[in-house]
């Protein structure tokens, strides 16, 4: 079993970042991409407003995280940046940001999240339409369905979007294993996040196996292997970006896990506290509750314990709640586990033979996933 | 728009049953691969839950109506019935099957369905063990989550399950296209159908379109589709095979729709009048709709119109409409389009140069379609 490093207070620096660029360039081609084979798409004609959503959900304002990491796997393994092969890449970025559409419509009906990247999700938007459309039954019940389909459509047609990017045999059945794992791991990492919600989870590990399925594999060690098995990487590489991969995703989360209850709403996209409302057993909270009984602070832990599901907390609640994070040291203790998991991940990555462009690369998305504020 | 052809008296005629030995067959080989395609899958040790479940689904006593019209258009075009290529086929068939795992799972969520094949449905199943268990949280809204993602990893391993099949690149492209055509229809007829029922839709044409799409589409001409163009089928076959496939499927929306009413629940594993509970504008009762106002029989259009969606629908209401249907004409009605359909697909079939074998096995398979009692 995997497990947090101790706290360190290494703190990592910041590498050059003149590949700003770069991701840039790669962001307006991937858009494009998207574009393209959301067009070159037969067989929705008769049910446009599927097509029009994913659309919405696959052209949104998101941070295109797992794509990018996919991208410098790539190019980390020596995948050229320009030309056909990369042309065939960027095709099969369109895949993974379409897998994370089905990740995110789906996760938003089964945590009946209300708001995603400052707007509407699937599920509501379709029952509002409902709605207004005075249709006959239960207009929730109606978003429901439409948002099972727009992510099923996003799950299949991710898998097309791979297949028909352009790799030839060998190197598309190279990708198929971290592609097939990928979507295994996705599903799976809801499960248990679903399941631990329901069994009022609260140990450490639990929350800590949610993390690395969902977010850390998920979101950055299987894109990375994607990337780098897809430009036939030697098996030491793949290895090492894994570990890095590992590292910076578990940062990734726990920065997630702060900014829900820290972070500006306006710039997350998200209200504040989400988390609590659905009853999501976080490593932030349940790390929290532990110190908390640790520490001789039991009142913490009950407040906390009794806000987990409540849809209905109120401000002054939240204000509690965060307070007495701060007060039983779970946000410094977490801050610094983010810290030393960057710098494990970026010592990781110094070890690994690759290009030093993708090098700063990484080195700077790792920072990025730890020090965001969105 | 393809359109219901006019209605005749011609009757099919049973040919020769000899390959009915080749039809188990199939059966006990496809009951092999999916079990080994489901042992051989990594990544759920942590969520066995969903794995097990999906396996039930799989493994239960479904038709294998898909698979085995892929199989005989495979066979139809020439393709081995024995031997590496046909294992790989086999191989490819789970997919199919797969597929329509995630179709039935999350239909039955989308259409809140309690029994299916005689058996809980997996929203209900994980809901009752939710409830059981005395987690927290809304026992319904578990089930409603774990079945979603039993859909998705159904949805994801059925392409696995192609990919992996063992085809060379040209034939994978050459089946790509049908299965991916097979995925959005499978989609968008859904949609069609949810949208149907809010918007209580009554025009023929639109309980046609949803027919078409999701039954004669998606269970028929798709997989006949696939299973010849993995066997590399010249256009002309496959045409007249997609054609076969439409008349075909359509007869078996139309039995289908006449078992929900007039079926033994013993045999289909499906309470009588679930589609009337569920508010589904089936073909069967728009025609009759239509037909009871043509004949000037305003008192059942208006029983059919009321009992539409009624979740209670008593036993004696149900009585009622099933007879209202007789008085109209209906069940006579759609009975002679079930057997003008079937013949014309007959008669298509008999134009396409195929092994007879194949015909043979095609033809019992539509007769089968349209005058089976499950």
């Amino acid at each position: 079993v995997w497990r947090l490093p101790a706290r360190s207070s290494e703190v990592p620096v910041h590498p050059p970042g003149t590949a700003d660029k770069d991701a840039n360039c790669l962001g307006a081609r991937l858009d494009r991409a998207i574009d393209e084979f959301l067009r070159g798409r037969p067989g929705l004609e008769c049910a446009p407003e599927l097509a029009d959503e994913l659309r919405a959900v696959a052209t949104g304002p998101g941070k295109r995280l797992r794509a990018t990491f996919a991208w410098y796997g790539w190019h980390a393994a020596g995948g050229p940046l320009d030309g056909p092969d990369a042309d065939a890449m960027v095709r099969a970025l369109v895949g993974v940001e379409l897998l994370h559409c089905c990740a995110l419509v789906h996760d938003d009906v089964m945590d009946r999240s209300r708001t995603r990247r400052g707007r509407s999700t699937c599920h509501v938007g379709f029952a509002r339409r409902h709605g207004a459309a005075g249709w006959s039954g239960d207009p929730g019940r109606f978003g429901d369905a439409a948002a099972i389909l727009v992510g099923d459509l996003a799950l299949a047609w991710a898998d097309d979007a791979l297949v028909e990017a352009g790799f030839d045999a060998v190197r598309l059945r190279r990708g198929w294993r971290p592609w097939r794992a990928m979507r295994t791991e996705m599903t799976a990492g809801q499960f248990l996040d679903v399941v631990a919600g329901a069994r009022r989870e609260e140990s450490v590990a639990a929350a800590l196996r949610v993390a690395l399925l969902k977010t850390a594999t998920y979101t950055v060690e299987r894109p990375l292997h994607l990337g780098a098995a897809l430009a036939d990487a030697p098996p030491d590489l793949i290895r090492l970006l894994r570990g890095f991969g590992q590292h910076v995703g578990l940062a990734y989360q726990l920065r997630d896990d702060l900014l829900g209850l820290y972070g500006d709403p306006r710039v997350t996209g998200k209200p504040v506290g989400d988390d609590i409302r659905e009853g999501k057993r976080t490593l932030l909270m349940v790390l929290a509750v532990e110190r908390a009984e640790r520490t001789g602070r039991p009142d913490v832990a009950s407040l906390l314990r009794s806000t987990f599901g409540n849809a209905d907390v109120t401000h002054e609640l939240l204000v509690r709640v965060k307070a007495g994070l701060h007060e039983v040291g779970a946000v410094r203790a977490v801050e610094q586990r983010v810290a030393a998991l960057t710098a494990r991940g970026l010592r990781i990555l110094r070890r690994a033979a690759m290009p030093e462009a993708a090098r700063a690369e990484l080195a700077r998305l790792a920072i990025q996933a730890a020090e965001r504020h969105r």
